[in-house]
């Protein structure tokens, strides 16, 4: 149980991917000038690496190429990752999602002119990870935004019913192209 | 102990409004189309309704006409009211900050290129209401968001905090007028 609170220091994540893909491994120093230590988005980092068997997610927007590199390194060990975006946002500049697709992580996303606004990831089927944060450097260093970690069951149940909901809803079976 | 999903079906939210306004007073049927019932909007504004003593929003847009007047209506009825802003979006149009100035109600808003990007209520420092949801009738109606109502103390107590730490920091006495 745990709330982070944004903008966050900006800060090396190096080591922890490095962790999480070698575990044990020697570490290796960063050259980057950035500190490491504890900030939001290392707490929001170890979070999602904490994933064993699945992570779903289902984020407006996704450009932060640190959380992209997490997300590429739990698909490479062998974590299920399902990934529903807003189809307006997933074209913009900066966006992630074509290099995950790319790596091969499904992604799906809706066909409507509503967004879709959610910002949540779910590790685990067990742990909720939701708030106002948008996966955008932008956000993470510069704007007020508050992530929630929640391991309580209910809520998770109730996110991960709306996540399977989004998911079937976008099956691309269901796209619409010559409208 | 709940989550409400969105976009919400239209609803008419006048019988609750009337009756926070004057409880007990004989319903009069609202002309308009639209249907009354439960809704994810009639949940969340039956929510706010419930204050009694003090209600803190920290709210990045705030352009819907029905949940404004439920804060106004809290308002009138003495419950104090804090509401905090992005300087940004609150004079885009549609915005229902000033209206709310213009009742009395305090505003403060940020100096930041950076957004205050928060979309959350806290009712009588005891109920929590948080998520994706900006307060526009397009999000209601049309994007797919999330809302959490959590009453747990230890949630609670930090996004008061993070409240207190905002308004402090907003306060006019701080604003640059001629930079």
């Amino acid at each position: 149980r745990e709330v982070l609170f944004f903008p966050s220091r900006p800060c090396c994540i190096e080591a922890l991917l490095a962790e999480a893909a070698e575990p044990g491994a020697p570490a290796r120093p960063c050259p980057c000038p950035l500190p490491s230590g504890d900030t939001a988005l290392s707490r929001l980092v170890r979070r999602l690496l904490s994933a064993r068997r699945s992570l779903d997610l289902c984020l407006f927007s996704f450009s932060c190429p640190q959380l992209a590199r997490a997300v590429q390194l739990l698909h490479r060990r062998g974590v299920r990752v399902r990934l529903v975006t807003d189809a307006q946002f997933m074209g913009l500049h900066g966006s992630q999602i074509g290099r995950l697709r790319h790596a091969g992580i499904q992604v799906r996303h809706d066909q409507h002119s509503g967004y879709m606004h959610h910002k949540f990831a779910i590790v685990d089927r067990r742990m909720l990870i939701t708030g106002s944060l948008n996966w955008t450097t932008q956000a993470i260093q510069s704007n007020r935004e508050n992530v929630l970690v929640v391991e309580d069951a209910e809520y998770v149940k109730a996110f991960q019913d709306e996540f399977e909901r989004i998911w079937e809803e976008y099956n691309p079976a269901n796209y619409i192209f010559f409208p």
